[in-house]
């Protein structure tokens, strides 16, 4: 598998995900090629608008729409929904390699962040039976991790705040002590860190009600050092659990950001299930029991982990596009 | 809800599908007209990658790819999908009123061919408790009917012509008369009609295994004067029976297409389930039984729906892009 460099901004070849279509024309026979057509990767540009939403998504923009109407971020809310075309094909051609995909110990995620570390910037995977993976990198013109940081002391406030992130798939956010995110007297991680924050959303068709610990990245097992050196100044990282579970840790969600001269550039990985390079954090030996109780199995694994994949890819790209007239509006 | 003249190739209007934005931005409060950022549906143009397919899709890509590199069209195998992005937005934004959506009388098919009668062109509803439904109006630059009726008397005699057509849902065809289908001494309607062509192919994530019975339209209940005065000079109508129940139909399918100066034009319905508009056909009485017992409900039909909605905007689509080429080929 071909790995596109993380480091600069580069399109990936149509050869990459154009798949058979160009493979074809070039190994078919020659009356094959003489007979075939132009391919038309120009009928759409860089950015596409999102082409499918499930069938919950649909109806909860409608209950969205109403919720948020009367906020006076009102008009901030945008169902208008685009991602890059070339990361949208690249997920939907199929998974990563799993032997390829950096497991969640704290040695990968130092890795990650490593300027010699390439990898696709978009990707899902199953690792083992028991783990839906995904990745992504985005840079995000015009946004700053000043902005990032506020946007998640200033959203978890107001469950309609989080609907502007995603209109279609947002549901409800709240977080443990309110008055502390909102104190701006203290620092963005004293404001966020410790300070857990229920989230419930559809991820695809399905559900998703967990609560979010967002963690000082060291505690996670990244060098803090090497963050710092290599400019990632930000980071709304953590273990997740679900709610009906809450002591059992099913997922380390990794964002970490900083600033480029093209824009906020973000790297975004979930490990969501069990895996035992996860032992590190409290209880990781209940979740394989808990996990087939609830019937996570490989199949559920790949489902999640494409899933989250175009989530990802979908509610990024979205609040990159909101987020620096919402920042200058309401900070 | 606004109504889009299927007559003329009018853009929707962004008002239509841009949905709360747009709203929100003249009914926001006057802080959040000031506050409010431009709307960007200029990030991505007319067209759009499809942003998503299910991983039974994926997959099934792989296998299709393998089994068309031999034959001498493998030149014109194409993965690179794409839809026009407000058709998609539009589906996505939610079901057509069902009290605004034509049930599947006779009356009603000639009145969708009727030049008064105005509908979106794309959408989907449910009607009633067993009927899915999806319509679509796709005009097609560069073909013409011609080359539609040369597709179907050509593409059913081999499985991986089928593939052609959408590579990553379809996955096998077959027809019951061969010879007959591709007998050019022979009319196209002789050639098609009574000639049970079954099909497997992915509906978003559901495999359909189905044997559609194309037929003269005037035996369907199409005024055959009114089409033919109309202009529309080529039909791939018929009913649908699933693979394990051969003699109870279930579906309504209309495909009827006439040459324009834009290119072909064409309508399709699909009106999946069961109504009592259908009892004009053989043992449709059976119908709701059947549905019953294989748990098509009016969840199911919802989801099918819009699936449907999205598969036919997608293989169309992709079908126009290819077909020129193919016939200037192979016919």
């Amino acid at each position: 598998m071909s790995t596109i460099n993380r480091r600069t901004l580069i399109k990936a070849s149509p050869l990459a995900v154009a798949g058979a279509g160009a493979m074809l024309a070039s190994q078919g026979s020659a009356e094959a090629k003489q007979a075939g057509p132009a391919k038309r990767r120009d009928r759409y540009g860089d950015w596409s608008a999102v082409t499918y939403l499930p069938l919950v998504s649909q109806k909860q923009y409608k209950e969205n729409e109403k919720a948020v109407r009367a906020k006076p971020y009102a008009a901030h809310l945008d169902a208008d929904l685009s991602v890059p075309s070339l990361a949208a094909a690249k997920i939907a051609s199929g998974p990563l390699d799993p032997s390829q995909v950096l497991t969640p110990s704290a040695e990968n995620l130092n890795r990650l962040i490593d300027p010699a570390y390439k990898t696709p910037d978009n990707g899902y995977a199953v690792l083992g039976d028991q783990m839906a993976y995904a990745q992504s990198r985005i840079v995000m013109p015009n946004v700053t991790t000043e902005m990032f940081k506020w946007w998640f002391t200033w959203h978890p406030i107001e469950k309609e705040r989080y609907m502007l992130w995603f209109p279609q798939s947002h549901i409800d956010n709240s977080v443990e002590d309110p008055a502390r995110l909102a104190n701006s007297a203290l620092s963005y991680e004293k404001r966020l860190f410790g300070n857990p924050n229920r989230i419930q959303e559809w991820i695809g068709p399905t559900r998703l009600d967990s609560i979010i610990h967002f963690t000082d990245p060291g505690e996670l097992g990244f060098d803090t050092d090497k963050l710092r050196r290599l400019g990632f100044t930000a980071s709304a990282s953590g273990v997740c659990y679900a709610t009906p579970m809450p002591d059992i840790p099913f997922t380390l969600m990794v964002h970490v950001a900083r600033d480029t001269k093209a824009g906020m550039e973000l790297l975004s990985r979930y490990w969501i299930g069990s895996h035992p390079d996860l032992a590190r954090f409290h209880n990781a030996e209940k979740a394989p029991d808990m996990l087939r109780h609830i019937g996570f199995n490989e199949q559920v694994a790949e489902l999640t982990a494409y899933e989250m994949s175009v989530h990802d890819l979908t509610e990024w790209n979205h609040l990159a596009r909101i987020l620096p007239a919402l920042h200058k509006a309401f900070s």
